[in-house]
């Protein structure tokens, strides 16, 4: 079991609180098999280095299952029964990022070598594969003793539908490669999808597991969406003005890897037709070099894109708050989510 | 709707009698979308062809739809709820299709150009996850009046488990390549999850759709289970003895792959060493002449393998008429089994 350590304690409660509690439901869920099929993903799980020892490296934020658990506390429930949610959406989570990273042929992830890079992609993809199966078993397995068919059903219902839309998110964000013309709206619907569906549906399942009051659960499920816009906002300001020794990725990341991240779409939304000519011809090229990726920056500060970001993070930041105000949390479950706020908003890395 | 060809009526009664029915429940499933996923999908299907006009070509066998239906109707139920469970088990056999097709990078199935040689791998990637997605939502779906929450919940657990037996098959058989000393057990155990999962899980779906006797369901399980190591069985013997006219593959296409289908798995175990390490070598060299497929061929043949894999696909064709012997089915349940099985057990393609 890793400790935490210093650095995530520094981290919002709601990252920590509950991380170690996760990490096990999580390693019960991944326990090793005669395969050696699950040491790749306790290696991708940052337990393992990949000759199969321990370590404790590479493991990710846990957003997605800290949200669970907190939803699911905030209105009052117990975080037993949100443990096991929470660890399959965390195992959904990773079964996309797997596969994004064969699709984007990614060779780092979390300053480790991806699963790819080391296994080969055939593996990688079998491996996300599974990872997908082991988060269906969670509410598969859940005791139904405890709870009720239906409500295990609806579990099931909730975690399927999060995975259609991160797919959908995936090929949308395939579709826009190469186009200059997409536009704020056509981006929102994809990262809506991309990234909101599965912090939505973890914050949804929390209070599932903790409450009966659907107006309640609605709050909550709304609430995930605007973190998760939030979250995917940020991360696209961190792709072009992130520090590299921060992110672990060089400054302007996503313009080498032609993304059609926020601040592009934004730009070329507000750019006049000399200037889209421009960003068209330096995404045409096959590299992107150093200069050109310098001249992109430029382009896109020029058109206020950084502003624009840090505003449409701060609204996402607003609607969260505002989508739970007139739940009845329990007390300090304000305080924890503009902790997480505050944090989500300025975070480096 | 396709209709039913001439060809595809000298197929055993199994294969075609619910083809349309079948089709229709499959055709609902992947209904058109506003994202233009589903059109690729369309496409593996065989309903379409990559510019989104009908066509008939490229559909499969339905192997396993129509087997999920057989063992509903052969315990007395009626095939109206088995429908959708049989177009769930298609969808699944047709997610593991497309990433097998990615993995093996082959060109072409069903004598049309494979999704990712269309679309690129990270589209197909997407395409063959969402096909998962839409297998899982089937059983969602259906009317919880009808079937009771326990059922529903049993149906998702089958497909689920049947889904990790594929990734660990297709794992397995990976993590062979290029060994020389796999051995009869370890592949049987491999195609058991590779092959036999699937075709077991289609027909203990549709018996429990179709009857509350748990020896019955259990029977026709085992069936399932036998005729899924036959199909890959004969599967192995075509795919060195197929001709190309018939199979769309050249004559020892298995051999060509480097694949360790049976054939080459008990020659293996059956020859000296001067002859293992004649075949090591030859499966050694980064692309395999014809000149070397016949030779392997020859080799194969001199360890009587043929007779062996053909053989060992009788038995198993006996072991799934034992498996029902002693269940009460339906008049002319066990005729279409036999004529089924003479099919299996003769196929040229």
């Amino acid at each position: 079991m890793a400790e935490i350590n210093q650095e995530e304690q520094q981290n919002p409660s709601i990252l920590w609180k509950h991380r170690n509690a996760i990490e096990e439901a999580l390693m019960s869920m991944v326990s090793s098999d005669d395969l050696n099929l699950k040491s790749m993903l306790r290696y991708h799980m940052g337990w393992e280095d990949q000759h199969g020892n321990s370590t404790v490296s590479g493991t990710g934020k846990g957003l997605r299952s800290s949200l669970c658990v907190y939803a699911c506390e905030a209105v009052g429930g117990t975080s037993s029964l949100s443990l096991s949610l929470a660890a399959s959406v965390e195992l959904i989570h990773n079964f996309s990022l797997i596969h994004d990273d064969i699709q984007d042929e990614d060779t780092e992830r979390r300053h480790r070598p991806t699963l790819w890079s080391i296994w080969g992609k055939p593996m990688a993809l079998q491996a996300g594969n599974v990872l997908r199966v082991l988060a269906d078993m969670g509410p598969q397995q859940l005791n139904q003793n405890e709870v009720e068919p239906d409500v295990l059903a609806s579990y099931s219902k909730i975690l399927t539908t999060a995975c259609l839309e991160i797919i959908e998110g995936q090929f949308l964000d395939l579709s826009f490669e190469g186009k200059t013309d997409i536009g704020i709206p056509k981006y929102i619907d994809m990262i809506t999808r991309k990234t909101g569906a599965l912090i939505r549906s973890a914050m949804h399942l929390g209070a599932i597991s903790g409450t009966k009051n659907p107006r309640d659960i609605e709050s909550l499920a709304n609430c995930g969406h605007y973190l998760g816009l939030l979250f995917q906002i940020r991360d696209d300001y961190l792709g072009i003005w992130g520090s590299d020794k921060e992110t672990g990725k060089p400054t302007g990341s996503d313009i080498i890897r032609k993304k059609n991240s926020l601040p592009l779409v934004y730009g070329l939304e507000r750019a006049d037709e000399p200037l889209k000519r421009r960003i068209r011809q330096i995404y045409s090229q096959v590299d992107i070099q150093s200069d050109d990726v310098d001249m992109v920056i430029g382009l896109l500060e020029d058109t206020k894109a950084p502003e624009y970001v840090n505003k449409l993070a701060l609204e996402n930041a607003n609607k969260a708050r505002k989508a739970i105000e007139h739940v009845s949390l329990i007390p300090g479950a304000y305080a924890d989510l503009e902790e997480l706020l505050d944090f989500l908003l300025n975070r480096q890395s």
